[in-house]
């Protein structure tokens, strides 16, 4: 595959801090630098080795004398210690959310390899901050997928658009606002506030996932679960959808629109069958099913914040600490590329997976009274 | 590890249909066989195979003619058929909630470890049906985990409590009553309603869980979601916490209680802080600190109701569907001991994972400067 | 694929204790039966269960008195004790080679799809028993390797010649009754002798094996070093190669002839390149290069013999040890369906992950100034 | 764990080229630097990372316009093509033996790790190049393993012996100097030629590997192949084992001497049995039995070599290719330390696992009628 630098920037820019006065104020350039695995701009097949380097880095922040005292609440200090025996002096060592620098760039290759052989499109988008959303919960629309406006809205949003409501990157100017509003007073009050990242995945092939215990959701679950800050995730209808009948969830079955001629990706083989609706989120059984997949990612209000805390130290003690380190008050729309890429990734290796089931397969001579496989609606 | 079926049995009698008039009247028995992997009653150290022979499949319910025409919506027929090209006759076959009862036998065995070995308590309760809720979320606690009363109720309740609530499993006898009565009319009007299930892991030891890919909440989280017809987790104060501001949610660090010299598991060592609060559910920076871990997942309504359905057929026609098969028109009761068991089986491997760390690091000289490991608050 | 009983009973049926005099006179019958994976003959994509009732075991052989005081010298009782710290009482529990029925029926699965996708054959046969080699070591060639006789018998042996030699199973007729003489001989003194087993791989395709850490090579003598009582493994020229200098050893590169039109997988494409000689067994940089795979497996002499051992009880008493059981002289002959089932899965894995590879690259638009891929010699 | 750069460096000198006149002229520096993972020099639990730069790649001897037109024979040239599609022009790229610089950095820190919480000792040396042998098979001992000589210099040969006989490192004087006479008249030549190493872990704790596809012999073989010219791996007694009858092969058990009180690791529990002979290699049943676990593994000739070779361009034209790049007549000696850390590698894994079932056990009450667990021979 071609890759260069330029494959991988843009999504490094997207996750930097820095990028308005409701994130973090620390300025990382976070250049990307290829170091293995491609030459003259093409992957050899061989691990890629990527180096970013940190050039804003300000240890004092960290490391002062109260912070070595106490464990920060409900930060990784004390279970890291619990689990290591060890603690490392520099601002929470490898639970700094930093880490995520590697998945945005992992993300940005699986990605691009996504975009080219399927048209595959994932974009996020910030879905809530604090009691702020762009679909509220109602007795109508317990979940925001049973909202014709909503579906909408997976079916069409670009990171452009998403982009173009920075700060916050709600795509609804008025919800925008008050978002950003919402922030700035946690900002003021040395508090802070979490939020939720909804994801959707558009052309996405059929036939992802695994039946059982790697359901094609579970793969999704783990990976947005292990992305500092995250307290919940859920598929399609989710939370939301144990409020509707099933006579209402259940998505019935239609014959699938054909693909524009036009369109790039025509070429590639679509179900025969969409649904009609989309409660299931695009996965059934585990398994996708050609529609768009969307889940929402729920994240906690940061830890670190700049008001007085009383706590205890590692010893025991009790007594008040005082954070003094950069820190957001909302990480939400820094995630953003962030849960993109981690869901480019999931589904990267369940592509790998299904491709190495349907290419064995077609080696096979053809078996009697065997629907056909992967014989897709013929194109316009 | 002494193990015999009768350490298995019950979880698996939990599971069991037909348990009231409100889950499926299929009455099967579900006895279990140890095959393999012990004698004497004491397990070998080799694989333990299990058998459990299905006494009353009935074939024909599925299997029916119209069933052989339309992919039954939001179940896995259709992207069974998209994934391996072929599909199964016998009642979608590998989707079966069926298979849930390995899980459930496997989770038998682990918990019994970890309560011999830890006192670990695993126990999970209906949380909400459809509308219902046992902590309604409100604008003062959008979140149970603020919610004292939660708190108390998730640091208490055993099985036999929330059996005693047979056959909705919700531990609050007005509620309990609501719910069930919630359930007979969706199963009325031949439809189905979810809802979700609550779990708490009490007595886990402090340090498990890995720092990066595998933090905790992402191995329940994957756990949770390759469950069948589950489409959300959230762990401690979830989605409702990020409605919650930093200053609030952050749980401060106190010196934790001795443990009282009459309990079982007196001489396990404890962490020497525990949290005042427990937004985080257990689980900081991905690792379990040793409070109560608890996280919730979402079911949804059943697929198959027996309501006409308009849908498509295989061939893309459209047409409607009737089911006949028996159905549960709400799977949340009986969900309890398969999230029970899966939350077994992930803190067990992480247990092993967190334990060859441990073991290995023992083996060390002691270093200089560095806190000691492991050493917990002494017992009174 | 389509796959029955009698898919895999041939392999089962070789692997068979009780074929002639000189092996084990248990008589298993070893009736193959899937349990669940299949519908009407075809796979269903799910796990395959499969059933092979023990018919034939005698309990009492093992588990006299004798044996429960003493471990066997060379067997596996000792260690299972260091290491479960219990002991099963039927003879050796898990270590019997019982157990490798069950990579007798998988690999005969994976062999099956092998042989239709791209007719590779798998053929092993005892190339040695004691001191009677098929090719002994010579100065010119201190590896058969570099015998033209050895390569052609490789390129040309099947099952049903390997067969025609039984007892012994090494196609040549000298050999094989000096073979058999020499196993007589050990049985009629209750003693045992060891010996090895060569496999080939014909028609496997090229690009199998990853480049680091599980080169192809590597992965073949993990599986044949986990079959028990092997002692060795040695790919192509293997360790008599070390005596070949590298002018001779190198394996030049030639224009691969074109493959006969009429032959059955004449439209699998075959690389372009071929070598000449084939010191490197079929493997380059741990990957397959399309030429014949071939190696050999070291079998120690079975441990439990008849003659009386003097060696110490479990209680660290000397004493005297006679075992009575049932037992091979020679292991070496039944080892050949079982070293060909092994190969058959770790090339089956190998094949997946590069199909995977292969196919996930196809979709992607052609790449400038590259070599392009897969493009094999044409077919006359 | 305490580690620095000079707990790595000195097996990565030992590795380096250019320790003498018959090993390749490059002088890389490779001086470790560790970029991650500890702190004040104690590991942090957390990714190691190092980082060895290469401070004298030539670039222009690979690349050259021959190079480019011809796979090289017998190396990974034409088989990285066929599996990537795409070819690195820097040497064969990932396929250089440069790539066990890694391998031999961690090896250094699993070993510390081993070393000092076992007394764990590795050991290596060159058994033999080309036709010289430091035991050269006999009618008598077709293996060394047989041999009272051999086993002695097994139980006693450390690094510093193995040093002494440099550029070899095979530890007799005599043999040595043949050995060393032989790779220079192949040198001289501008030939190569091949070997084996011996390697001998010593202080093995027992009950390490698993009973079945992952016994510790199969781990070593596989980690022991996957290193780069490798062509094959014996266990104990090894193919020359084959040749010995059961009778004499068996190793009978008999109580184990006493540890010294003085002796470092008197602490550390060892088995009450031990075997009189030891055939077996320390492995019995895949599992470890606390003997000096011992094997050998097969180098061949280096495929770089200065004649002049008859052999196809990628284009399928007959030519002469000429190699003028750096290269050894002999890596025997240098890969050494190369298998060395391999060795360590697999013995850490399973340190890990069993440490981990171990562990787990000793937290369950005591079983009635069950042989204690991990109760070695009390020390004196």
């Amino acid at each position: 595959m071609a890759l260069t630098e330029d494959d991988i920037q843009p999504q490094m820019t997207r996750r930097r801090p820095g990028q308005s006065a409701i994130t973090t104020p620390r300025n990382e350039k976070d250049r990307v630098e290829i170091q293995s695995g491609t030459e003259f701009g093409i992957t050899l097949g061989t691990p890629i080795g990527i180096r970013v380097l940190n050039e804003n880095q300000r240890k004092q922040d960290y490391g002062n004398q109260t912070m070595d005292l106490y464990p920060r609440p409900s930060h990784a200090d004390w279970t890291y210690l619990e689990k290591y025996g060890v603690k490392a002096s520099s601002g929470g060592g490898r639970s700094s959310a930093r880490e995520t620098i590697g998945r945005v760039a992992a993300g940005a290759i699986a990605e691009k390899y996504l975009r080219e052989a399927f048209g595959v499109e994932i974009v996020a988008f910030t879905a809530s901050i604090g009691n702020e959303f762009l679909f509220p919960p109602t007795p109508t629309h317990p979940t925001s997928a049973t909202n014709p406006e909503f579906l909408k809205l997976i079916e069409t949003i670009d990171r452009t658009t998403v982009d173009s409501f920075l700060p916050v990157r709600a795509p609804n100017a008025e919800v925008s606002e008050r978002m950003e509003k919402l922030v700035q007073e946690y900002k003021a009050r040395e508090d802070s506030i979490g939020g939720t990242v909804t994801c959707v995945i558009r052309n996405c092939p059929s036939g992802l996932g695994e039946p059982c215990f790697d359901k094609l959701e579970a793969k999704l679950a783990h990976a947005m679960l292990s992305i500092p800050a995250t307290k919940g995730f859920e598929l399609g209808s989710g939370f939301g959808g144990c409020q509707v009948p099933g006579s209402v969830h259940n998505d019935p079955f239609i014959k699938a629109p054909a693909v524009p001629a036009g369109q790039t990706h025509a070429t590639v083989p679509r179900p025969r069958l969409t649904t009609k609706t989309n409660n299931s989120g695009g996965i059934q059984g585990g398994i996708s099913n050609g529609a768009p997949i969307y889940f929402t990612v729920a994240f906690k209000p940061p830890a670190t914040i700049g008001q007085a805390q009383k706590t205890a130290t590692y010893d025991e003690e009790e007594g008040v600490l005082e954070a003094k380190g950069r820190h957001d008050p909302c990480v939400v729309p820094r995630a953003v590329p962030i849960v993109e890429s981690m869901a480019a990734l999931v589904i990267m290796d369940a592509v790998l997976a299904q491709k190495a089931r349907e290419s064995a397969r077609s080696l096979l001579p053809p078996l009697k009274g065997v629907v056909p496989v992967g014989q897709g609606r013929p194109q316009q």
